[in-house]
Parts: C-alpha cells; structure tokens; sequence
C-alpha cells in the first residue's frame, strides 16, 4: 500500500523499524517515558484538543486504513505543516502494532509532559491523591478537576503515571488543562502546614458526613484504592470525612468518591 | 508440576484442550455467553461474595502458582467439596491462558447469570441505562447502585454485557447484590407510565439544576457516554436535569454522572 495523496512518499512509514515506531512501543513502559518525558495521547479529538490548549506535539502519526479523510483531519495535517511538526502516515498494519488493543484511534501524537511545582498564592482548591494504582481513577478524577474548575491535583507518594494512555484517554483531554504537580510525602506534609483553607481527609473511619460547609480554598486529600490515606497524611488533616453507604459495603471507586467530594465542597459555587 | 497437596490428581488440569478450559475461553464472546447463560467472575473475594450471597458457582478453577494457600482458600475448597462444586487446580500456564492479562488473579468462577422482571410493587428508586457501551462504567455503576441501597438497574437498548469480565470486576462483587433487568425501549416507555414517583433524565440541554428535592421512588434515565438519552426516552421524562460544568466542558465519565445523581436523590436518607 502507498500513502494517500495528503502526504510525500517520505512521509510515509510501512516497516515496523522505523525509530518512531520504536519510541513509541517503548513509551508504554514507565522507565521510558520518565526518561524522556514523552508520552502518547491517542484519538483525533484528544490530539486537537491538546493543540488547542497550546501543547506542540512531538510528531503526529496516522493510519492510512482511513480511506476518507475527515475535515479535521485535512486541518489538523494543515497546522502540522505550518508549526513544522512532523506528521507522518502508517501502513495500516504498522499502526496496528502501536495502537491500543481496545477500541484502537487512527491518530496519536507524542508531547512533553509538564509538571507544575506547588501553588505559590493559593485562591482555589486542590485534590491531593496518597498512592493511587489505578490509571483509570486518575484519568477519570483529572477530567472531573477540570469540569469543576478546582486548581489541580498534587500526586503524593507512589501514584501511577498520570501520562500511561489510559490516565490519558480517560482524562477525554482533561490532562491537557489540569495542572499536576509530584511531591515526596515528607515534603507534602511540610508545605500543607501553610495551606489558608480547610485541609480535608475522606477516611473510612471519620465519625463526620462529607456533606458539609467548607472553608475555602480546601486541600481535599485522598488515599489509595485499598488502603486509604496512611496514617501521616491523615495527621495532616484538620477534619475526616466519610461518604455514607449502606450496611454491608465498605467502599466505592476512588474516581466516584472524589466525584463526590469535589461537587460537595464546590456546591456552594458551582451552577450554569 | 503435579496437583498440590489440597487437590486429587483427577482434579488437576494440565492441558488447554480441557473442555472447561475451552468453555472459560469462548466465554469471553459476548454470543456465547448470551446463549449459555454463564459468566466469569475473578479473584478470591469477588467469588466469595457470590457464594455469601447464595450464587452456587457452576465450577472453580484456581491456579497452581500460588505457594501458600491461604485461609480463605483452603475454606472456599472446604465449602466447594461440601457443596459438591467442582473445584479444579490448573497448572500456572493453562491459568495465564485464561487470566486477565492485566492485574490477573489467581482464580476464578463460573456463574449463572441472573435477570430480574421489571419491578412490579414499586417501594425504591431504580436507574435505567440507555445503550450504554463501556463495560468499566456499568460495572462501577452497579458498585455505586448497591452502595446507594436504590433498588436497582434497567438496561434499555442496545447496552454492553454487565457480565463481561470488566463489568463484574469493575462491580467489586456488587453484581452478586443488585437486580439486574433488561427490556426493550418499547416496552419500557410503556412501563414506565405507570412509576409513581418522579421520572427523571439527565441532558445537556436541560436547564434545571441536579440539586433538587425529588419525589421519591425516583425513576432516573441516564444515556449513553456518546450521545445521551434518545428523543423517545428523554419524552418520558417528567423532568430533564443537569451537572453543572465550567464552561469549556461538555461532559463528565457516565459512572461519575451517574452517582452524582443517585447520591443527591438519597441526599435526604443516607446517613451513618
């Protein structure tokens, strides 16, 4: 197969030992993509929406299985070219071979990741996870920061990656707009000390509802999937919380619980 | 490698061309398990909740990896010859065909699905599901649902299985708790007439607030990730209500949606 009409023969990748390709099966693991701090944002949409909000891809990689170029496509392929990023296009079974298994996209492109440092002036909330494995829940918890408008989310401890393509595509974009910062446990604790609002714990052994009024700016923290917050960070809460639940169950998904929590203490604000 | 010290020999596979095994793989099409009825359900706790809650697996299969079996195991083996279930050791490599290739645990079961009839004395709110697709959002519902202690879930349309593996696993056990029924659009928007409390839908273009006093039984209809509730059913609707969003977002995960809603329609009952 040759490529389409949109782009140059040289533009065109047809072997699997072409070194994008390479980079980019290494950016599924971990160690690569802290490295080089590259990561994979798959689908057309969550690519635009990244370009959009000023993120310069790397490189952008299509299928050529695409018999009918969309409009956005054609716009998206346009902007490559005017900006200089490098767009290439796939056999369709190279593309194969880098695409996720399920529900696979025609379109990825590789960025830098950005880190923030923590908030200097502090005038909006913050999420604070302990430890989360679930790439899943953060993608999710990401894309229900920016919804809400809270200020970010600060990942403490060892949290999975917030740039594996699942956190990615469950962020719908999200990860484009939210800041996201990474701190050591010892040097959270210290910097919380100065935090002006309400420094909140959900804990499955507070004695408190998470229905309440909160002072604002909050600093919401957040334990894992299994364990929940360890006992220092709950040390650094001011108040525990609980979301109620009937008898015979002890917990809900960490994305729904956070949910819950940000709508709560944003209900005083948040309407249309 | 041979059978542990728990197993007879007759009860230890070694090979994939098992008919069991052969049954667990094809039970991975959703055809198959339509036509058979059963499902898989995995890892030790999610099994023993089925069994507390009276669910009689059709058989047991755990892998030979594990070194030390631990107490749980040793009970559910205990439970399984008392109760004549079969229950088999497989060898580590006839396991890893058949496991989850992520996060994959160490055993499995094979289940009758169960489906409810559409309630007929109605006392509890229920949340009807149109054409919802991923798997991972429908089971974290089911979660939230027996969380909540509603009454339970209607799946309208052309909805994923809530029997996939992802589903029961997403469900942390809550498959075993919460009446599951199907039904038609047709005969839905016919039954539907009759609830005696409030219908209500989630839309984009609605302009009511989330954040009301509802009339409880509460009827909730919730469309899919894509595309929302069709016209029909969002004509059944007494009531079209909305998540706010800061303004450059359309749309949150369905299973946030979705618990945002049933947590404010029981905002008034639960309690701890």
């Amino acid at each position: 197969m040759s490529c389409s009409s949109e782009f140059l023969p040289r533009d065109y990748i047809g072997s699997v030992h072409n070194k994008k390709i390479k980079l980019i099966r290494t950016l599924n693991r971990k160690k690569t993509r802290q490295e080089s701090g590259l990561f994979i944002a798959e689908g057309t949409s969550i690519v635009t929406m990244g370009i959009s909000c000023d993120w310069i891809p790397q490189f952008i990689l299509m299928s050529a299985r695409t018999k009918k170029i969309s409009r956005i496509r054609t716009e998206l392929i346009r902007w490559a070219r005017t900006h200089r990023v490098v767009c290439l296009q796939l056999s369709e079974s190279v593309f194969e071979k880098i695409a996720t298994r399920e529900n696979p996209q025609d379109l990825l492109a590789v960025f830098v990741q950005r880190w923030c440092r923590p908030p200097q002036i502090i005038t909006q909330s913050w999420i604070v996870l302990e430890n989360v494995r679930d790439p899943g829940n953060l993608g999710t918890i990401i894309r229900t920061v920016d919804a809400t408008g809270i200020g970010g989310i600060i990942l403490v401890g060892s949290c999975c990656d917030p740039y594996t393509r699942e956190a990615v595509r469950a962020s719908m974009g999200s990860i484009f707009h939210v800041p996201l910062v990474r701190m050591e446990r010892t040097a959270f604790l210290q910097w919380c000390r100065r935090w002006p609002g309400d420094v909140i714990g959900t804990h499955l052994s507070a004695r408190e509802d998470f229905r309440q009024r909160y002072n604002a700016p909050v600093l919401l923290l957040m334990g894992s999937e299994g364990s929940g917050l360890s006992p220092n960070m709950v040390g650094a809460c001011a108040q525990l919380v609980r979301i109620p639940m009937v008898e015979h169950i002890d917990s809900l998904n960490l994305a729904i619980a956070a949910a819950l929590m940000i709508y709560e203490l944003r209900r005083e604000v948040l309407f249309f």
